[in-house]
Parts: structure tokens; C-alpha cells; sequence
């Protein structure tokens, strides 16, 4: 029996119990590293990775300590009887190595994988190779078994709503917050929509992030069941809620590695969609060079994919393929995107038109999940709930009942990127506007970003600014300067000018 | 500016940084996990993972803590002064991308990737992705470029010695320690053989563990070149050497994953033995059914590999397909196998024949790479010094030379499994009896293993001792005692017997 201890250190998302090498209840000459155990001693067992301490302030031969992760999980207090074992291997890790040697996968696999995962009984590189293995082909009845396992139990209930509507953009495309001002418009229209968001994977900001700036997004269940009954519609960071809780873990591990797989990507959305309740969905693929995905026959295997997923699990699904060439609106980073959305809202003169368009236009697919809608007219209802300003006041009360966000300033580390030459603007690089902006500090700053004041087929004269550079930290503000002139990601062509 | 504290935990691979959460030097806000970070100080910047501290006792919010491995890296004394920054993404990650894309890497990709993980700047989930990635396919060019980078700069110079010996298996058959019997064989021939080994990964002993049984195996560079100077032979962990630093990382990540992927292992062993300085290399490659290896195709798809990377890289080969249907030898784990070594050595007469055969054949061929022996003369050289007692001296003077080690105990759990009916083995699954010695704790506890009583061909009456499971600790007993009736590896061929 050992006695626990809190050590107040936060790691990555892996469980750690720290052990003396001269434990009294383990032989730490036979520890080896990596090495798995379980603690017993609460409700249940928990799983952690041992690491051997040799300093007695840190953890005594009879303490054991568990970082904070694990400390909430045994849900203990400091001094508690606790004991420990080797973790017996999960079983599951088989199958990864099957997978590795190109095998098709079981359904009973995967829900084994993804519970072995939820129980903490993966490390980070077991997840890694399970993210690696399958990455690389999965047949559309695996992509079905493992977005079954990553909804697991816990599904938000709506009990006196017929149509629970969402919306997701599969993402890849600098600027493009749709999701915010069609949450506006669905619950404006009376449509119950909450709208789970993510925070920044790889991107500049998620809708969560840039959300972030205008509101509150920490909603718990309660929270969000009452304020999608009172305005009908609410943006809340799914790592948040109770929901898809292994889909969370290896979404960090995913983050890490900078990896999304088109078909983990389908799994875990539609898991997500699920388990927050939702029953119509409008899915959007943007399709560029630059994009996610790269050509409409991609966006097609993967809209087929999605269908069948969502049609063997009773998710209405609409998936729209659309234009993925360059980036929406003309903000790209948390502040800058929200003054796009509010200016949208607003009704503003200088709103970016491409991202109103959009929106008006994934909302009115939302729209026409309502049966009393008759086809063909959500884009113009759409419009019509914008233009009137009940859009913007939709989103004003999500804003409050949520509680208003201390609105984060833009960085004022500012760089303008000229043209060199003039002519009309040909492309504009999603991938390489990305990097930029990231290396600028978007998607750790709210206020970082770039503000695109140059879109596709704009004429600008030379020494005209295509974008400015915000930066919040000065090392961000280097690394961005430092590769921007190698390749600012606009191509001009210098004849359209003559 | 902060000042260094060394927290005496020692966790896996890993180099971790402990802030606090209110650091003066860094905004801790803005740490996304897992966050890599570069630390300036010492002679050169060293790479590590942070982790948030919330307890001045750890870590003040003037203080970088770093863990054992770190602390030691950055070779300065607590209370120094270092910095952090933000370390910038291994550009190599990218590659890895390429490869889970289905792309041939390049040798400088190799170089990147190999050269990234030894300055540390690969997390063990990068590490696992590259394992996993290309450990579905990889060309020859490919396995050479990685073998290349895997060599490193560090080599071990013998250079008053044109040949200079050494011999692998390529593992995965229970038993099987023909390495020290060869070596002994070939010091006493007079061949130099610095014997490099390793510590089990996924079996019951490697070839480190059994000869830890016997003597000190952690040997430096200088022991290792005086050793061989002076009785011709020496086993030595290769861990401890300073040698294919890469290599050692990613091992103990396919350690961990329990993942050995063919053209990984042959890169590794032979840059293992181009480090150590071997010009001359006899391979083992067992096949059967429950091997490493599987075919005989499989088994010549490999030879040839591992002959062209030799060949590209002037280390002489010789490749032997050897059968591996079935454990060699009777003990498995480390004292059981160091016991049989030592039985053969003293030319006792229930020394298991086959593992003595197999030497033999194998040191003959080491023997030949002797430019003064004529061909074919090596099995009956090697025989001569096995039977004149000259083998067994030259281990004696190995064991001396190197520090003989206290024997440890044989395990004292014990439970003999019997044959249910009377007949002739039929098989032996090498993979059910690594599982149960494993299980029972071997590869952890020297003194832990099975005891083979009986081989294939063997006859047995019903109730008779097939092999005896020995234990140190309960747990583990418990362990082997709950897989073993299920399946416990034996195939009886009950018609035999009539």
C-alpha cells in the first residue's frame, strides 16, 4: 500500500504516477520504461505511465504521486491507500499490428481499440501507430465501426426537438467562419442548432477560437440545453462537453503529429455530430489545389463515404462541395475573422462579399431541413433573416446568454506585404497563407492573423499592400518575416494590367 | 532569464521541461501540449517537452526544472542561467507525411529524419509515426539510405585488425543463444569478435541478458578494444557503447510498440555493426511458422536485401536461412540459456544437441571468413576447439576479463506442464512459449523462463513433464499460470505412440 500524493505537474494527455526508485511496494530494478500501471484504490482502476523519482520531497519509497491528470481522475484525496500492478497489455494493440500489415479491421476491433483508448490504457505512441496504421487505408465499413466507437456513451439528448440541426466545414481554408454567422440565421429562423465547435488543429483559428473572441464558449450540457431552448442556437467548445471522450484524446495526439486522415477525419465530425444530438447535418468539402482535398473526385469518394456512414446511423446529411481555391473573407485569425462575421451581421458596406455569399447559401441548406420550408427557398429566407438585421440580433442574444467576451486586441506587430509588380491577382496559396499566418502566432494569439485586403482577380498596382502581418509576440513576428518574403503565397499576373 | 533545477524523475526517451504556470520567461497561456522548446545555456541547445507545474516546491516561476535525462544533457549545474524558446518544427516531420502517403523517401530525407530524432527533436509519437509509416514498405535504396543515417559519426576504429568478426540472428526463436558459444569459438580461433548484443525487446532474453548471467556486459569503448586485444572475443550491451545514438531511440520506441518491422531490423543491425567496427558479418536468419520469418521466400527477400545494403556499404555478409520451426536449445530466459551455454562449453554430455549443432555449423562459417582456412574446413575447426575444451577457456578468460557476475537464482515458482495423452511431439509454437516465458516473467527476471524436458520427435507418456514454467515473482506466475492451460504451445501426435 502506498500513499497518494498530488504532484501539481499537467503533461500532455497521458496519465503519469511518479514512484521512488527505492518504492516499498514495487521493485523499480524491473520497471521497464515505458512501463504501464494500474492504480487501485478508487471507484476504479486507473491507468498511468510510471516514471522513477529519486528525491524524497518529490515522492517518498511509500508515496505514490500522480500528476494532475490522473489526480482528478482517481478522484482521491492526497494520503488515500493506494496500490499498484503492471497494466496487462491491451489487448486491442494486436489489431493495430494487424492494420500495419494491411488487414481490414473488425467492427469488434475498433470498438476494442477506441475503449482501450478511453480507458487511458494507450500511450501516445500507441496512438500514434494506430492513427499511422489505419491512415492509410480503411474500407467504408471500417470508417462506419470506428465512428460507432468513437460516440460511445455519452449522447446529448434533445427530447422535444423533431429536427436538431448542425453545420461542419471539413476545413483547409484560411478565413471561411461560416458556421458562425449560419448559426446566427438557423436560430434567428427558429431552427435549434448547437453548433459544437473545435479550437485550432493546424489552422490559423477554429470556429471555437474565433467564436472565443465574441463569447463565452466553455459551455457545460446544462448550459447548452437551455440556451439552444431560449435563443435556439449556441456555439460551445465540444472538448468541453461531456461527449466523444477518445475522440478527444486523439484529436491532441492528431494536433501533434499534424495529421488528419480524411477518413479519422469523417469518423470523429459525425461522432462528434452524434453524440451532440444532431439529426440534419450540412457538411461542407471546400475542394482547391491548396485545400484539404485537392480534387472533386477526392471530395466525391469522401461525400460518398460520409453518406454512408451518416445513412447506416440515422444522420441526415447534406454534403455540399464548394469552392476551396483560395481563402474566405479577409480576415484570417481569431480577431480578425469575428469583425468579418460581425460586419456580415451588421450588414456593413465593406463586409467581404465571398463569405456572405457562403453563408447565405450553406444556411438556406440548413433551412430546408425544415419539412414546412419548400425546396428552393432557404437561400432567399437566408438573405431575408440577414438583410433585416434578425441575424444579427440572434447572435447578440447567443453572445449574452453565453457571456460577452473582454474582446482580445489585434496584434500590433503590423508588416504590410506589397506587390512587386502590378497586375491582377491570379491565386492566392491556402497552404502557404496558412503557414504565414501561423508563423505569426494565429491560432495561439486570438490578435495574431493576416487581413487579406487583396482577393483572386483584384487589380493592384505595385508597392500596393496585398496583406498585413499581425503579430502579438515579437518571436512570431521573426519567423513570420523570415519566410514571407521567400514566397508571400499571391501569384500576380503582371500581363492583366496592360 | 531562468534559473535551472534539476527534477529527479527519469521518465521514458524523453528530455521534459517543467515550468511554472506563472513562468516570468515564458506565457504559459499560450502552451499548446505538447509543446517542443529549445533551451539555451549550455554548450549547445538541447530539446525538450514542457510540462505546466502548478507548485513553487517543484518549480518557481523564475525556474526551469528538467528531468534526469535532460539535466545530464545540458551539462550545467543547478542555479545556472538558461533560456527557452519555442523550437521550430522539425522540417523532417514533412517526410513522414510524404512516407504515410505512399512516397519513396530520399536519402537526405533519411539523414533528416535519423538526424532530427538523435538531437531529440522527435517526440516518441513522431518517432511511432515514422516506425509505422514506413514500416509498410520501404525499397533497398531506401533501407541503405536509412542504414546510412542510422551509422552516424561515431564508429569504433580496430585498427591494427583487417578482419574483424561478429555474428547476429535475426531473432524470434526461444533459445537460440548460439552467439556466445560462436564467440567463444571464434576468440579462441583467434578471430576478434567484439560481440555487440542487445537486451530482450519482445522476448524472454536477449543475448544481453543471458550473458549478464554470467558477467558484466556493460563495457565501454576502451574495456571493449582492450578486451578484444587481449582474449580476442567480448560481449558487450551496445546500449552502453556510443554508438548509433538513433538507433537506440528508436528501439526503445519499437520496444514499447512491440513493433519490428523487417527492413528496420536489418537497417539497424547493420548499422549497429558498421559502428562497432565489423567487417566481416555471419547473419541468421531462422524460418518457420511461428518465427520472425515465415517463408523461405520471405526469408531470401530479406537475404537479398540485407546483401545489397552490405555490399553498398563494404561490410562482407554471409546470410545464413537456418530452421526455425522450433525453440533451440532447453532453457529460455537467461539462466536457463547461460546454463546450457555452459553445459555445451564444458562438453557435457546432456548438453541440448541442437543448440550445440547450430553453433557449430555457424562458427565454421564465422571461421571461414579466416582467409587462411580453406573452405569448408570451418565446422570441423570450429568443432576441434569445441571438444578440445580450448572454446570453453576462451569464455572463461571473456567472463574473467569482463567481471563475473553473481549468479542470480533460478526462479522458485515452478509448475510443470504435462502431457494430457501419450505421443511424439508433433510441434512446438515458438511464438505460444515466448508468450507464456514472458508472461512469466522472463525478459524482466533472469532467473524467470521454461525449462524445455522435450523437443519435436520426442516421445512422451501420458502426465509427463513437458517443460517446467519458472517464476521469481507471484504475480508474474500467476500470469504464465492463467494463459498456459489454455494453449501451451505443445502439439502431441497421439498416433505416434501406437
Amino acid at each position: 500500500m502506498l500513499s497518494l500524493k498530488h504532484i501539481a505537474v499537467s503533461s500532455f494527455n497521458e496519465n503519469i504516477a511518479y514512484v521512488h526508485k527505492d518504492c516499498e511496494a514495487y521493485k523499480i530494478d524491473d520497471i521497464k520504461n515505458l512501463t504501464k500501471v494500474e492504480i487501485h484504490g478508487g471507484v476504479k482502476p486507473i491507468y498511468a505511465f510510471l516514471q522513477v523519482c529519486d528525491d524524497p520531497k518529490l515522492v517518498k519509497p511509500n508515496e505514490l504521486g500522480l500528476n494532475t491528470e490522473a489526480f482528478k481522475l482517481i478522484n482521491l484525496p492526497e494520503g488515500a491507500n493506494i496500490s499498484l500492478t503492471l497494466a496487462p497489455i491491451a489487448t486491442s494493440l494486436a489489431s493495430i499490428k494487424r492494420k500495419i500489415s494491411g488487414n481490414i479491421l473488425s467492427a469488434g476491433e475498433y470498438a476494442s481499440i477506441i475503449n482501450d483508448i478511453a480507458a487511458h490504457r494507450y500511450s501516445n505512441m500507441d496512438i500514434a501507430s494506430f492513427l499511422v496504421a489505419s491512415g492509410s487505408f480503411m474500407t467504408a465499413p471500417e470508417v462506419l465501426a470506428l465512428t460507432e466507437a468513437l460516440i460511445g456513451e455519452e449522447v446529448i439528448r434533445w427530447d422535444n426537438e423533431n429536427i436538431v440541426v448542425d453545420f461542419h466545414c471539413l476545413g483547409g481554408i484560411p478565413g471561411n467562419k461560416t458556421d458562425l454567422i449560419i448559426t446566427a440565421i438557423a436560430a434567428a429562423y427558429g431552427l435549434p442548432m448547437p453548433k459544437t465547435a473545435a479550437k485550432s488543429l493546424t489552422s490559423c483559428a477554429g470556429v471555437a477560437d474565433t467564436f472565443s473572441v465574441l463569447a463565452n464558449v466553455n459551455l457545460d450540457e446544462t448550459d447548452l440545453k437551455r440556451m439552444v431552448k431560449e435563443n435556439r442556437g449556441a456555439i460551445a467548445d465540444y472538448s468541453k462537453l461531456p461527449i466523444a471522450t477518445s475522440s478527444k484524446i486523439i484529436s491532441s495526439v492528431e494536433r501533434h503529429l499534424g495529421l488528419l486522415q480524411p477518413q479519422h477525419l469523417a469518423a470523429s465530425i459525425l461522432a462528434i455530430k452524434i453524440a451532440s444530438g444532431v439529426t440534419h447535418l450540412v457538411l461542407d468539402i471546400p475542394v482547391g489545389p491548396n485545400s484539404r482535398i485537392k480534387s472533386t473526385n477526392e471530395a466525391m469518394r469522401l461525400r460518398k463515404l460520409i453518406e454512408y456512414v451518416g445513412d447506416m446511423l440515422s444522420l441526415e446529411i447534406d454534403v455540399v462541395i464548394t469552392d476551396g481555391s483560395e481563402p474566405i473573407g479577409n480576415g484570417i485569425g481569431a480577431v480578425l475573422e469575428a469583425r468579418d462575421i460581425m460586419k456580415i451581421l451588421r450588414n456593413k458596406e465593406d463586409a467581404p462579399q465571398d463569405l456572405l455569399e457562403k453563408s447565405l447559401f450553406l444556411a438556406g441548406r440548413v433551412l430546408e431541413f425544415d419539412p414546412q420550408l419548400r425546396g428552393g427557398q432557404g437561400y432567399a429566407v437566408a438573405k431575408e433573416i440577414l438583410l433585416s438585421g434578425r441575424a444579427l440580433e440572434a447572435m447578440n442574444k447567443i453572445i449574452y446568454a453565453q457571456g460577452k467576451a473582454p474582446q482580445p486586441k489585434l496584434g500590433n506587430l503590423t508588416r504590410d506585404i506589397v506587390a512587386s509588380q502590378a497586375g491582377v491577382i491570379e491565386s492566392i496559396d491556402n497552404t502557404r497563407i496558412n503557414k504565414i499566418g501561423v508563423l505569426a502566432g494565429a491560432g495561439q494569439y486570438a490578435g495574431a492573423g493576416l487581413d487579406l485586403l487583396k482577393k483572386v482577380g483584384d487589380s493592384v498596382e505595385q508597392g500596393e499592400t496585398l496583406y498585413r502581418i499581425h503579430s502579438v509576440s515579437a518571436t512570431d513576428f521573426a519567423f513570420a518575416n523570415s519566410v514571407v518574403d521567400g514566397n508571400n503565397g499571391y501569384e500576380i499576373n503582371t500581363k492583366g494590367s496592360y
